[in-house]
């Protein structure tokens, strides 16, 4: 058994050029020794309804939810749509938060997030810190991560190439390392 | 030609039973002479993604759109998960709003919700104000109705039952009619 702290990571664009599935790349290229990285891919998860849910959890949720259960952390690169976060990442959010015991519950929470414009996802990391609040996820407060001009910093397959972005990105992983174990 | 106010209505959930469900159907039966209900059902709407949509837009979103576009106000019923909107009814909107014009641009609307806890909706009901905001629906904000203890209000097929609560969303329709006349 390796010792390293296991941190699932996933995107909440669907997009297949979309910068925060490149940010979440990033990540696995920059974490700190002690931590390794594993990418969810929330693209396969169907409309939440409690009708649904009530035939029986889907096995792509039930998937996802083993996977949050087992990490020591969660890391969440969003984008920014109609200033909040975009329904995709929401449903997939819903659909988990029915599990009991609930998966999210206590666990220590990353959140990132990469746009176009200016403001680099403020207001939909906003939002997603008030949802974290029901489902009990502890996410860190700082360092933030907002980043913004997206088109500058990603080459056109949306890897990250900014050098800058990459040693903020590093310094942000270190912190979250710290503030998973002291969760521990 | 009618020249009654159209308003477009629809749920933020998909379950079958669902009291916002059950609260737009009430709408139909306690609006005022001068309004007519249409009722759209966003069920069938699939998940966002910008490549999807670069193939073009589902006909669902096209039919949705052009529903809000026709209509003189747009009335959303909103289930409160996790703090916010579901991620259905979101991703719906994120659909809207990628459309050129953007039908919701100046589209006064109206925000109502249903819960069987205490707090009726307020959050996700504040949630959805600052996302119309990026969309430009004009929301009106007074009176603003949250159906708390849902159970007690609803039989068990969801429909509203409770004379209270009824005769509040008679005055919050009469209020919206005002609301989408002072706009025109």
């Amino acid at each position: 058994m390796s010792n390293k702290l296991k941190v699932l990571a996933f995107s909440g664009s669907l997009r297949k050029n979309s910068f925060n599935s490149g940010l979440v790349r990033a990540v696995k290229e920059l974490k700190p020794e002690n931590m390794e990285i594993d990418i969810f891919d929330i693209n396969d998860i169907t409309m939440y309804s409690d009708d649904l849910k009530d035939g029986g959890f889907p096995d792509i949720v039930k998937l996802f939810a083993e996977k949050i259960t087992s990490a020591d952390g969660i890391l969440i690169a969003t984008p920014e749509y109609n200033y909040s976060i975009p329904g995709v990442l929401k449903n997939a959010i819903d659909w988990v938060s029915r599990i009991s015991p609930q998966p999210f519950n206590e666990k220590p929470t990353a959140v990132m997030g990469a746009s176009p414009g200016m403001l680099g996802t403020v207001r939909a990391q906003m939002h997603l810190r008030q949802i974290a609040i029901f489902v009990n996820m502890i996410v860190m407060n700082k360092p933030e991560v907002f980043v913004n001009f997206a088109r500058e910093k990603f080459d056109s397959e949306s890897n990250l190439t900014d050098e800058k972005t990459k040693e903020i990105i590093r310094k942000f992983l270190i912190a979250f390392s710290s503030w998973i174990e002291k969760l521990k």
